[in-house]
């Protein structure tokens, strides 16, 4: 039941990111999924500066994450994505897994939708580079 | 259907806590829920401190976090807690409000659990407080 | 050689905000002094967003911070303040305090200055509003 | 009068590091220099946990911090680090520079200090660590 990712990045685990037990504190994960998401957007050519300059918002609706295995200070680890369009959101399939020995520490299902002028839209430039990331995973 | 909510904190947004749109970050507010449930913990007798000491950790195994209104800098809100014990899991619903206005800008679930001496486990200690919670609730 | 600070905020160390060694990361002081700054500024009569829609943006140019004494999960502490006008420097004394024995945490000097259309300049605003301050002071 | 660096660590701005303005936050600056310390520990045969193990710590005695030019969302930055021994200090001179201009970001003087059991003191294994780093330099 492998998951065909669309990206993935790797992270070092900063130390400031630990807490007083050695693990990488709870909310910190967010912060390694929203950065991949970032990174993978802008794979696909999408530009968040330019699309706010046109109006266009995309915020998340939904976080989801189920913490299974600590990453702790020093660990190196991948965070790989998978996109899903539905209606007005955008589904990130998002996991974390421990480097080298591959060790499943979160997985991550965050849901985000587009606001156009103010108004929650879907996006035509969002779901046009959706549509290349599903042709590209296709082939 | 109101909740009736065990404890509730109130916090005000700081300035770092935001981001680019000058929203708080998405990942913010797991630390507010944290510290939430830090400060109630403190209130029914129970030390992070002492219980590591004797072996007792609480870790967060699963967080569902559903994002219904931004919260801005300077906004002052208020964090309500409810807590439920099922199994070896103890399950708090978080929601935060921000004020004056009571308009609702997060609902969480947190689902934490204990290990003790390193093993999935129910700590006596744990249980009796939320034993007493659930009294003072039902007085 | 008592200081004659201008303004004062307590806070609590939230969990979040500690380390691996329980100590309060070093980082975490400079948002202490930064969220103390910004609540001091409101009570000025300054407001960072309608001062942003006329251009003038404030900007820390310089931070020096000595740590004397670590901070833990949990303890209280005041962030003491006073500023200085020197030229375009608007210039911050800001010392922490544990509560309640007021051991001397951190003593901080943070230089801001102002860009006003883009170019480094005194701000009018800011000039007046501090000028008030030393009024009060003086009183 | 270019400074002679021991170590060089390349970063990516991540975007929940700036600010409302669309700035890296000044305390994150911090989070940079000892992300690039504890990596640069590493490489001299240094490790942290061990050390506490004997019962040394390192600490943050000061931070002198000297903001140039502003890192925003996406900016690729190269933190150089060079170390020097005096007495019971140990001072990191950290410089931050934007890539690929090479645009001077930040200056910083970081002086950290050991504490061997409770008091403040030379680690001998520090200092031989820093011996050889000297050595290397000077090849």
């Amino acid at each position: 039941m492998a998951i065909n990712y669309d990206y993935e990045l790797e992270f070092t685990v900063r130390n400031y990111e630990c807490d007083v037990l050695g693990h990488v504190n709870n909310s910190v994960y967010q912060n390694y999924l929203e950065h991949t998401r970032h990174e993978f957007i802008k794979t696909i050519g999408l530009n968040f500066k330019e699309m706010l300059e046109k109006g266009i918002v995309t915020v998340v609706a939904r976080a989801e994450l189920a913490y299974k295995t600590q990453l702790l200070d020093g660990d190196r680890f991948v965070v790989k994505l998978r996109v899903e369009h539905e209606g007005v959101k955008y589904i990130f399939y998002q996991d974390i897994y421990r480097l080298p020995d591959q060790k499943l520490c979160l997985k991550g299902i965050i849901t985000t939708t587009s606001i156009v002028n103010d108004r929650l839209a879907v996006s035509e430039e969002i779901i046009m580079a959706l549509e290349r990331v599903k042709q590209i995973r296709e082939e």
